[in-house]
């Protein structure tokens, strides 16, 4: 029920993912009566996509805890209920990403040692693989050094099993690249992570995110959010002044361009740190970006994830800590 | 003698400056053989330009408060002490920020009741007067909620000053438009704010820096500083996908934009609070972003722009505090 073009695209983006690989199930949670007619005028379900009926929906404009407090049979509660009692092996959604926070921490805790779960959005990088991993990106906008630690080895484990980058760089962000630079949080968390086994390359500007310099990005919470949406912004204003310069001529390049920036080739960004495997979609999500989030969270269930993250912690001596 | 084109493009942009304006008077600060040569090289002095010696030069490398203590015959020091000691109205330089930052807060000190400078870079936006004030882009990485509000309300009387903008909109930059999104500092800042007699319009998101929502967006030096560098990584990406896809056709186009986007457009960051008019260039300026970071530190002067600033802060309760 959650996103902008909800429950359209979602509908139309799992009916793409089950579809295309049937090794994965689909259970669409909301309601029933919108979710089933939703499903029929998309040509019907096929045997590994059910519709599950949740009374309520947490609306984008609700306060996160608030909104769970009142609605507790809300989509998000009761999605996240059936992963806790392993009727399903992950949960995604393009709904509130508080909500999405908040009810994961409620109901699925946090992985042994983690303080605080961590958003790890991909962003398109001139590196290897194309992409940097930028962690955390709205989870926790109030961090500490230890917080920022863990965010670096979470964030490796993840790059490493999903790309299969065997030492992935972490970098961390701050304003100039000379070690010291930086805000009280940065300097602190540079020191922990420069002792850490964990391959930490120093600091990297915001310029640098996209440029390849490292294939795992580490910020607090409110910055990450801010990079991200200034980011956006600052593409979609250039953007917007090509679509202008070139009026109807070139309608290819404007397409070519749009493909290569569009954040629904990448899709889903994995809640990394809770107990369980949790993907969260743009709130902008179309039918694409719904079934590359899929096919993320599938990744992450079938490549044991979370046990991932467990060891790389404990190796790391990042458990413990303020 | 500062920016990654000096000396040439300072001299140029000074020279472009004079001789479009008899009423200004530049004088070059650093070492006077090169300076000399350059201008000799782009047509000579005219009269209202002149070369002022000075020894050394602080680089983009050294530790800023360093660099100043082991260079006392810096050009930095030597032109704010020029400055100070009233041989000239203020001071333009696209070397280092860091440098000219902690120069001008030990040469110059800070405004009556100013806790922090701040650097208020113009970005451009879709408001009446299509620029959006962003401070604090740099100065100070750690800051205090009152910080925050001194932000606002140097911000806000720069702006009605310079665009003739009666009542300007102070926003703060925030991960979410609601009242009590936010970090610790912001939500903090965000009470005194709403308290003061200044416009505060609330929260913005950083795409809706670009978008016009507000004239005045206020954050810390650090958050700052990696908005700016992060939207002009997203925006150069763009226009490199855009100038990859179009090839050589529409050179035309690609002009164009470059234009709308380009940074010398605005050129010059004043540095708000200091004792004396300082007006930041970035480092990659151009002669044009030189001339026009000269022609904002002119009209500074001449419309009194820190009397207006002591005597705004004074009026919003601004002066004292934490």
């Amino acid at each position: 029920m959650g996103g902008d073009h909800a429950p359209a695209a979602p509908v139309a983006g799992a009916l793409d993912a089950v579809r295309g690989d049937p090794g994965i199930v689909v259970d669409l949670v909301g309601r029933r009566a919108d979710l089933e007619a939703e499903v029929a005028s998309q040509g019907g379900a096929p045997a590994n996509l059910k519709v599950v009926h949740a009374d309520e929906v947490v609306e984008m404009a609700d306060s996160p805890v608030e909104a769970l407090r009142r609605r507790p049979e809300a989509s998000i509660l009761k999605a996240l209920q059936r992963l806790a009692g392993g009727e399903s092996d992950a949960f995604v959604s393009a709904g509130s990403t508080g909500a999405v926070v908040a009810a994961s921490m409620m109901v699925l805790g946090r992985l042994p040692g983690v303080r605080r779960p961590g958003i790890a959005v991909p962003v398109p990088a001139r590196n290897t693989h194309g992409v940097c991993l930028l962690i955390d990106a709205g989870a926790n906008p109030n961090c500490r050094p230890h917080h920022l630690f863990q965010y670096g080895v979470m964030g490796a484990n993840y790059y490493a099993k999903i790309f299969g980058e065997e030492n992935p760089r972490v970098a961390l962000l701050s304003i100039g690249e000379e070690e010291g630079k930086g805000n009280t949080l940065t300097r602190d968390a540079a020191k922990i992570l420069r002792k850490s086994p964990i391959r930490f390359t120093g600091n990297v500007e915001g310029r640098d995110l996209f440029g390849g310099a490292c294939e795992v990005a580490v910020t607090d919470g409110f910055v990450g959010n801010i990079i991200l949406k200034t980011s956006e912004g600052a593409a979609e204003m250039v953007f917007g002044m090509f679509a202008e310069a070139l009026a109807s001529r070139s309608p290819e390049v404007l397409q070519k361009v749009m493909g290569q920036i569009d954040y629904a080739e990448w899709g889903g960004a994995p809640l990394l740190g809770v107990n369980g495997v949790v993907v969260i979609a743009h709130g902008r999500s179309d039918r694409r970006a719904i079934a590359n989030a899929i096919r993320v969270a599938a990744r992450a269930v079938n490549q044991q994830l979370n046990d991932t993250i467990v060891r790389g912690l404990s190796r790391a001596g990042a458990g413990a800590g303020p």
